[in-house]
């Protein structure tokens, strides 16, 4: 089924400033070279994958409702979402493939409010602290558990 | 006043997706089942029912503050928003009329990040658990308060 | 089923105050008032409702055993019971019908040892806040459930 | 540098009603009036000032993204967002400039959820309880701080 | 009024066993020991006194109710129902009278769970510690209140 | 001395529904069943065994207080009451001779308000989640307590 | 022994001002009223008593220490010390006599602050919530307790 | 009224160390630079400003009671005194005039015990973090305040 | 099965100085002492027992995860362990046989980090506070949960 | 450097019964199993990986204190130690490369003691919940991350 | 310097009634003693130790202000005011040579307040539980702290 | 007895590499040079040291128990044991003679999870944060201790 050939990346509030904040926590890569290194690690799989960005957590709702028997997966980093937007938490549940939850730096290195996720249960696993990198295990990992599941 | 006889509807994030959404918790109703539910108990009291759906707090937000002078009493089921989002509690305190919270589900019976409401303390009553009907009598309750205040 | 046909409305300590304690938050309703609301909505509807009431936990255990194969539905106002009544709430999950909490004034508005209820988890739902009405409503819920189930 | 005369003042969710809701605790000055009161203190220290007020949080996000290198300060009054908006706190982070947090009313004085903010962090300083004085102090401590920093 | 000379000395569970229960704590004084005490402290002020034990909280409930109206004050020692007993709370809250709680020891010196009094919000006063001179303090602190009040 | 032969048997609320009620939990024996063993196993070892049940705290708390000097042991299956009902715990601390705890199954493996014993501290030993045989091991610790001390 | 007959009155920090400071709490007696009638209390059993206050920890830890031998009893309001001055509950251990804590209002019906009180483990008993008469009682409580002792 | 005129700028522990004391936190300002800013701020608005500093709550607590009816309103920084002397807050609701809270850098901002101010609850409003401008904004906010009310 | 017929009695660390480690809290019974009763009991039903005891929780851990397929039960008193040793938790859940948790004194009346067990959700039972004897009743609830399951 | 081109892959308590224990969350996978994966996916990138699995603390603790200098990255998966042997927290400390933790199934969804990691600060990253491939991933973040720092 | 060889010695609030007070906690010593044996082990390493004893938080404060560049080094038994009085805390902060803090007693072996100290993060070290001992151990690691850094 | 004149060292996990770990916060001195100071101290006073380090929880508590009456005090340095190893504990408890804790550190303050000592409630005392010299002084209050009882 051509669906099985596509994951979306979602990326939450301020990361499209990636590159120019807080570079000692977040690196220098922007959000275009994480796009584009996931992306190649689909394209190496023989997927596709589509990124989206919003500061909103209504988009990034609406966006994982369309993504509904559209997308075979989604990765999602949900920046400061990831701690309190159970709306977008809902909405993943709601979604008829499988989650992966990826962060450029360690939450639990750093304040304790970045402790708690509410993407967490309900994504099959996380990859967490990384850099970039994290974007790529997170496409290998989809790809790879598509393949088994 | 012609403003007595409209309620306003209110749903919050993901309940669009009502009737595909963990049909075991929320039932196989959509959320056109519940607003025909509730607005033909509206109609049958002399009332007319206008119903909105938001995955966004800000639209809900501003949706309350048109409410304002409008609509004799509001109707919400905030969805995920009941737990965290105090925008749309303070945009409620300021609504000029009764508001009556409702659930499909019992909130108490789930997570339990599914406690707390922010929006009950504002609301002059709640009602959850009982499917399309929690709809239907919250209705009959704003029908009967407003003819009794 | 005769058994079908039979609601049992259930008050805990202190309603047969009613009307006069407090009446600021609880009105001015007598028990006796709120008992022949939720009768007359039970009848429109083809049932009977038998009310009982007790200041004693025991006495309100008992009547729940009692009521097994003799009562469809339990309608329970737990009054203070609410908050720390284990034996009420293992009790009611004996009980082989559906049970409905119902309160006059809203306890998420109040107190915060009234924001906990150990009756919600084995209710199938709640209605809080409405007064007189939030029994009549009661009511209207449990013959909708009876109906449907 | 042209910047540096100009200050950003951002306004959370409900200021719109600013006036009009719950007066005991807000006073009855419009946002316009507060807007206006703000923008005679800047311009008596020869900034300019410009308002931007919305219910949404990405909307204020996005606001405060596109503030970077446009404006030499940030004066702002979270509302409701104060509390557990992580994303304008982020937001404000990525900020090029001082930001300063000013409430109307005080939040220490009133319901507890309101004593955190997650702005008060990223701030140089809070300005609470003044009413409108608060903006008026607000753009004074910005003013100071740009000319001694 | 004749009400106004009677006082309800209401004892919670256990205190029937004064005298051989952990005299240690609760010193050798029986339970007719305290109330003669009290009462000739009551006689000698003008009023009388009726005392009523009970292990049971509903049978307390019913004689608070009872108590309305006929006796201008209520003195209690709720013995272990002072730690969760919230029906009792309630039935004080609805008497039409002062409300003095006593207590033989001093539960702030003893287990932690002991620190909770769910009836010293509905009271004017406590008074605890001084055994049985406890309840001689607590008639003559009701006889005056009842004297300038 | 005839009392040393005599055991109480003490079952709090809702044991008089076992084998009916959640068999999944409790299991499919009777109270009858229960007593009936615990009671073989009290003859078994020389000694009688009387067996009382109640929903009412106050009627065990009159029980156990019945049984001073009486009863050489007491065996107390508190139900719900062992999470909160104080006034047990202090008739128990009264009673001169052991107490045994049982349990019909495993509290700790249940809801986490069924962790917390109010009854524990003033028992020689706890017997949980073996079912009818919590019964018999907590006779056959009597007798052995009662013969070695 | 001539130290029998002398009761020490202390009184915490800002009770000179008592008579003027929220009088809906406080009452409008003033301290003077208040040594007054407690002295008279005193002089009534045989005793004298001396008043001593002070707005320091340190000056009435001091008194304490001087209170040494030469009081038989100390009868002490501690005011806002009651909940943080631990060197004040440490200088009554050293106390060679007893101590009975009062006060005018009932702190546990305040803010939760006034809940925890650091002299009640050391004092044999508490009085809280009867105005003036707070005093008297404490002065009977002393009394009655040093003719026993 | 000649009372209207005069500002008491009362100044807590440790702060007669400024200048020297971790300037990284507090700045090179010292103590007589704050009170010479806030004086000057106070006589461009035609008041007098008298400043306390001490080490001492209870000289905090006398001088604040001086203060009654002789100035129009206390600006204080407590220092660490903020965060656990009831005995300056108590002192502080007895103050008839209007209060405001000071603090050179912002408590929220440092150690988490430095998050809670038992001052903020009694003050109209609070200024923090903007060194020795704190005093000038407070000034200011103070000669509004009473123009104002 | 030969399996079915043999016990493994795992104690944890510090019980090899049974005896002569606090005889007022573990009586003066060595742990040969209380292996031999338990054997004993384990003979007398027709089971042989064999005893383990280690301070070492790996070691622990290795006997358990080698008892599996040999043993047709567990019996541990896991002394301190109990209260946080999950790795031992870890390795009874993958055995595959009745665990049953013995304790000699009875942790619920000591030290409050001895009331959590993390062992206790991983046993069929739990036996505490009868010394010697809570081997002997541990291995007779074996014996009788064996026969019956 | 030789040390640049190895691995070591340390596997905590209860690892080696993989495969057999609790199938439902660790999957079927034998420890075996994921050590060949992760070898394989070393080898692929020029990397040997030496494997070390122990049920003890300090076997552990002294395994990551050789491989200082023998090895260029760590990847551990700590089982129940995840949560609270700071031994080895400390020991990870030590180590003078990078450490990556990782995990077959993913703790946050898991009982809520598992929800702490006393690792993950001391570690660059995390990877949870991908079953073996956690293992691969986890490889091949070492690689990636030792390539490019 | 001359300033290297003075040693400041402060004792907190109740310690000059050390000997008479809890001697079965504090032993027999009195504060002489206490002096008298730090100040020979002071002297026998070449310095001069002063003591100085107050039950005033701002006696001490000021006394710590006045040590500044006057003495090498303050040990300090702040008794109570360890538990609570941040403002010697600060002043500690303030002090310009290494602080040591010393204890009679073992504070974390008795009530549960005396736990927590706030002058521990501003001490170099601390010296717990070996009675008079403890201040000559804290003279000697003065002395030695002085001799090498 | 020759058993009076031997201290034995105890050193928990990690230990070992002192010197080469964290030197900011442990210093430089390796464990080898601790010892050497500790026995030099002992050997000065007249008694033998023996050292024993071990990353093992069992090995500490087997050594613990092997010291029973060979050793006249024990000194330990529990390291990260200090915080959960309960197992310590209870063999430090059946220990026949005084123990003492060390630190090189000071826990308190450091890490959070570091603040609490299982360990403090069994030694007579505690030093901590003086680095090599913890261990003379904690050497010299050992002999202090053991020629003064």
């Amino acid at each position: 089924m051509a669906r099985e050939l596509k994951i979306l990346l979602v990326n939450g509030p301020n990361l499209n400033l990636l590159g120019s904040r807080e570079p000692e926590i977040y690196g220098t890569a922007t959000l275009e070279d994480l796009i584009a290194a996931a992306s190649q690690a689909a394209v190496a799989a023989g997927f596709t994958l589509d990124a989206f960005q919003s500061n909103s957590a209504s988009e990034l709702v609406n966006k994982i409702h369309d993504a509904r028997s559209k997308y075979s997966a989604i990765m999602i980093n949900p920046g400061a979402f990831t701690h309190y937007a159970w709306s977008i938490s809902d909405a993943l549940t709601a979604f008829d493939g499988p989650v992966v939850e990826v962060h450029i730096s360690n939450p639990q290195s750093r304040e304790s409010w970045r402790h708690t996720s509410v993407v967490a249960p309900v994504a099959i696993g996380t990859i967490a602290g990384f850099g970039q990198q994290s974007y790529v295990l997170g496409v290998q990992a989809i790809v790879h558990y598509l393949e088994h599941n």
